[in-house]
């Protein structure tokens, strides 16, 4: 397509001052990157990229990402000027503005048509436009065809100064250029300006020779407002084998008062100041879009029915590979259930270990899991046999571990925050086309925090396998013991956190997170754990607990969740001895429980009729919810063997019978009792 | 010192088989890295390092810190060698031990003596350094004169190929560069082996190109076991204005059948593999360290009289920056209570504004107060009026705003992980001669929380000031609403999570956090609050939670935080109109409130005799220990105005007390609603 020259200046100008109103109406939003990132959005939504407003989620489309999403400005102005239905005139005026069903929210949210995914915390984007690059070259290797490119997409990511500071950025640009995803371009606003004043303040790298060592190509834009330049170097970076970042140098605020200085980046210029640039642009007008723009801006989406066809004509050439495509483009899974053994090993078994024996079979059956590991291959068993890596082909590994595209095995490194952000990336590309499944120790989903919660936040589904999940671990000390990280987890939205307690129970967490649609942490074990295949059942998991271990007339429950259910039901039999008939309730996941009937709940607990205490090796807050008194972690763990940390910490079944013993003997004679939660 | 060269490859022979004698006898840990190492650890403790066995805390010791703290084994062992009294042989073998008491946990503990700083997760270690360094400039800027060079203190980081890969390490290397912390030395152990293989699965960048981009100095090493090329270069690395990384080319599990291999990393080598190497080296006895080994690693400790002395003729000559040095080696702080303004506006103020106004003051006059921000300098309001930056001298920034070494205000950019893990390393200095305070939303405290908790976890006093606490934010949206965040935060042990309701609090939090010998969050409002000044009471904050507004014969209680303070007052009015006595308690912080005696706890909540319903726009868990009923948040946010996404989550007083009234009249005909907690 012809660049055409003359008509930028003003359409550059009507969108600046379109940024400035919509930022002045209300008197606040992020007006001075808008503006000065104007050329690159014209050369995206006008000259590079291949999109459908009328068709936001057609499956082929090239994806965008604003990885500054405070700039979001930029990109409602774009979707309303190409013609996406819900992005009106009115709907931009919106922005910063109390409208319940505005389109236009501070920061992209994923949920609307023409937005891939949900940005604002800085560094995010950039590391979900590597999975969405990961995914598109994931589905090219496996699906495309001599003369059949049914997926061709491009990933362009927009970053500012900000992003390339942020610590899960730098590893998921460190693990794009070993990837070599030339699928996957990065369009860098730099306007050398944050909050605090210049970039130079706090940052006097060489980003290009720094880009360059970690393998990307790297172009420089000099003038940010020149559309030709910005074109041709977005057109190079589809066609080369390494990620590319162009680099295009503009001027934040541009033509306004405050232009190159930190005030122009999260305030209203205020109206004086709008007014002056209506004056310079001679435009008096407010809100002002001439008509000559939106006709510039219209889409040709005859390329939508050039695919349809390609792929009607793909499906009749490969009708195995096209009927698989379909179903995912749909967002489906094959059936997967009868994947899962029937029968798991009744001898003592680490439920990490009882994990790989759930899901290997269905990771390897179904090439919908794209399955992931933070450099602990070894330790959360999540590679089958023959599984094949995910792996820039051209690497030839010093260990001999080698892969190409098509594989659907993740090593990605000791990055366990850009793995939480890239799978979300690769669920984004299209909804159920990916399932992605990351795995590490517990403990260092601490790391992966912010991009765990982007996925809940996003509703995507993403599965975490979370070994090592007490102080059972052992020697690696209370570095590595994740005492209050449950509690995280357990208080996010759209984010199951499931502890089994046995192998059965694992696999009633992993049926549970894949017919969950969003986020799932299944929370595993180090060490072996007793089997207890007469009283667990899989079946149960998604009811959150039930009753493990019933006796008639029950004085108390003991509520317990994962490696610590050997110490309830050594503390039940202790307790039956002494004439205290308790029942043990696993209790795997508090949000599934919290979703059951009333009446369950009531059949489960008997709150006000029983005490009961929970006993895990975790900071207690939240169980007061549903227990009266609890044997929990009050302080940080500590080195000692896995056995021994634990009776360290008063987890022996004697002791705990014994606490256990003393707070019932209690409970009828101290009224308080009831109503006041004991830490035992 | 001459490096003594025949007697190196026997010294590395003996170490190496003490690291496979007791990483083999309780069959655990990690030996390779440990072996690989161990030239680099006699050139450091032999012929560089500047430190004192029998003075382990001397104050003007060159600090060395383990990041890749799995190899802990390392250090214990020179430790042992250069005569650190509790480091016996009988406490090394305690490695991987049952030993309650022993120095030798599976990664290395601030509490022991000759540690610096507990490492495990990977890239907190080099992020701590670059805090060391920051320290270590400050102080030498401050306090060094012409021939009284006091601090002369070197920091030496070992990393692994691991610690390059994580976030936050690259993070504080992008900022130790800007800074030119010429105190800084990192040798890096180029193993190229992580625990899935060979670096190259996941890695390809050019480290050294990287590191040259970042402004560092780098050297490279070809033979690991090179001792005088070793000394040569770490001696270098101490002349120069940069800091430096030393690239060591090192072989994991030297000499043994897994050299060069990831089975090398973390698990013992076998009892016949270990005896092979004890063949190999001719050397038979397990656990030897022969005579002229020791008498090799004996320390020569004059040094420590020679400074005692400089030190005592600095006094001398500058009595009061000397008097001023030794308060701070004792890690004392002058008095600063005084500094706190006595009155604070009694007109609507911000909780982020109320929180300048009363620390601004003493940031200004004690300087032990390093005061930094993740560039959020215009909305936390921790910058006084005349601050000076701790900045690179050399770097004359675009926006004008300069500093040197001497400044105590850090622009950290956009790297909080990094804020939050630096800050540990300033805080491990020496204790009590700085107290860190970090500032940011706190919404971004989920991306430092790994660093937080290692400054919780090492006992370190660091005070996090976590602005724009509540989905009163507004705009910014969900992405910046921080739902589930306090749950983390509270569960959390060393922490305390204080969020004040008006502006006497944010006094008494400020001093409760200062007071407090561990870590604090203070938890502040973006939008302006009500001021209570008849009610709210500074002193009050330290008993974590007090009747705020009482009734007489209330009827329940009113439990709220922050900056709902103001829906708890009005509903209490509006309730009173419908005849419903409600008590308001202010509940700033929960972990101050569970050390206070049962008594004053009784006073508060009486529970079993109230009902009480808590207000917090977070989510509820936690709380039912306090509460039996909550109006708490149930999702994640919404992008809107503040007082709009209140509204939105029911956050409006008639709405809140209309719920509480019908909450009340089921609470006495209901017999289960004493036992059930009930979500609003």
């Amino acid at each position: 397509m012809t660049v055409q020259e003359p008509f930028h200046d003003y359409t550059l100008k009507v969108i600046r001052l379109l940024v400035a109103d919509l930022v002045q109406q209300f008197n606040g939003g992020h007006p001075g990157g808008a503006m000065g990132m104007a050329a690159i959005g014209v050369s995206l939504w006008k000259y590079v990229m291949k999109y459908a407003p009328s068709d936001p989620n057609f499956f082929n489309r090239d994806r965008f990402v604003l990885s500054n999403g405070h700039t979001c400005l930029f990109q409602y102005i774009f979707l309303h000027l190409t013609g996406y239905k819900h992005m009106t005139m009115s709907q931009l005026k919106t922005y910063h503005s109390a409208d319940l069903n505005s389109y236009c929210p501070g920061h992209p949210e994923n949920e609307h048509p023409g937005i891939e995914l949900t940005t604002g915390a800085l560094g995010q984007g950039i590391s979900n436009s590597v999975g969405l690059a990961i995914a598109g070259k994931n589905l090219q290797a496996t699906y495309n065809k001599p003369e059949f490119p049914v997926i061709s997409s491009q990933i362009f990511c927009m970053v500012g100064d900000a992003c390339l500071q942020e610590g899960v950025a730098l590893e998921s640009i460190s693990f794009a250029g070993h990837l070599g995803l030339g699928n996957l371009t990065v369009i860098y606003d730099n306007n050398q300006i944050t909050c605090d004043g210049s970039v130079d303040l706090t940052n006097t790298e060489n980003i290009k020779d720094k880009f360059l060592a970690c393998n990307w190509e790297v172009l420089e834009i000099s003038e940010g407002d020149n559309v030709n330049q910005i074109v041709e170097a977005l057109e190079y970076s589809k066609t080369t084998e390494k990620p590319t970042i162009i680099i295009v140098n503009t001027r934040i605020g541009i033509d306004t008062a405050v232009e190159g200085t930190a005030v122009a980046h999260g305030a209203a210029f205020g109206q004086s100041e709008v007014d002056k640039l209506h004056e310079l642009y001679q435009s008096p007008e407010k809100f002002y879009v001439p008509s000559e723009v939106y006709d510039f801006f219209k889409v040709d989406e005859s390329f939508v029915d050039d695919w349809n066809k390609l792929f009607a004509d793909y499906q009749k050439a490969y009708p195995e590979s096209g009927e698989e495509l379909a179903r995912r483009i749909k967002g489906e899974l094959p059936d997967w259930k009868h994947l899962i053994p029937k029968e798991l090993p009744s001898s003592a078994t680490a439920s990490r270990k009882a994990s790989g024996l759930v899901f290997n079979n269905i990771a390897k059956n179904v090439n919908s899991f794209m399955v992931g590991t933070a450099d602990l291959s070894p330790s959360v068993n999540m590679a089958w046999a023959d599984k094949k890596d995910f792996q820039n082909p051209k690497i030839k590994t010093q260990c001999g571990i080698n892969g190409d595209y098509s594989g659907r095995y993740i090593h990605y490194g000791i990055r366990e925050h850009a793995m939480a952000s890239i799978s979300n990336g690769i669920a984004a590309y299209n909804k159920g086309t990916f399932i992605p499944v990351t795995s590490s120790f517990f403990m260092f989903y601490l790391y992966a925090a912010p991009g765990v919660r982007y996925g809940a936040l996003s509703e995507f589904q993403v599965i975490h396998v979370a070994t090592h999940d007490s102080i059972g671990i052992g020697e690696d000390g209370p570095t590595h013991h994740p005492i209050e990280l449950a509690a995280l987890y357990r208080s996010m939205p759209n984010m199951l956190y499931i502890r089994p307690c046995d192998n059965e129970e694992v696999a009633g967490a992993w049926e549970a997170a894949i017919d969950y649609p969003h986020s799932t942490i299944i929370s595993l074990s180090r060490h072996n754990l007793k089997q207890y295949p007469e009283l667990s059942k899989r079946d149960k998991v998604k009811l959150g607990a039930y009753v493990f271990s019933e006796v008639e007339d029950p004085a108390l429950n003991i509520l317990v969740t994962g490696s610590e259910m050997q110490f309830a039901m050594e503390a039940q039999e202790i307790l039956a001895k002494k004439g205290i008939k308790a029942n043990v309730i696993s209790f795997p996941c508090q949000r599934l429980f919290d979703n059951q009937p009333l009446e369950y709940k009531r059949s489960i607990l008997k709150q006000g009729k029983l005490p009961s205490v929970i006993i895990e090796a975790y900071a207690v807050n939240g169980w007061e919810k549903y227990a009266t008194a609890g044997i929990n972690m009050k302080t940080f763990g500590k080195s000692l063997p896995g056995p021994k940390v634990y009776e360290y910490f008063g987890y022996n079944s004697e002791v705990i019978a014994d606490k256990i013993d003393k707070y019932y003997s209690n409970w009828s004679k101290d009224e308080d009792l009831k109503y006041e939660f004991q830490e035992l």
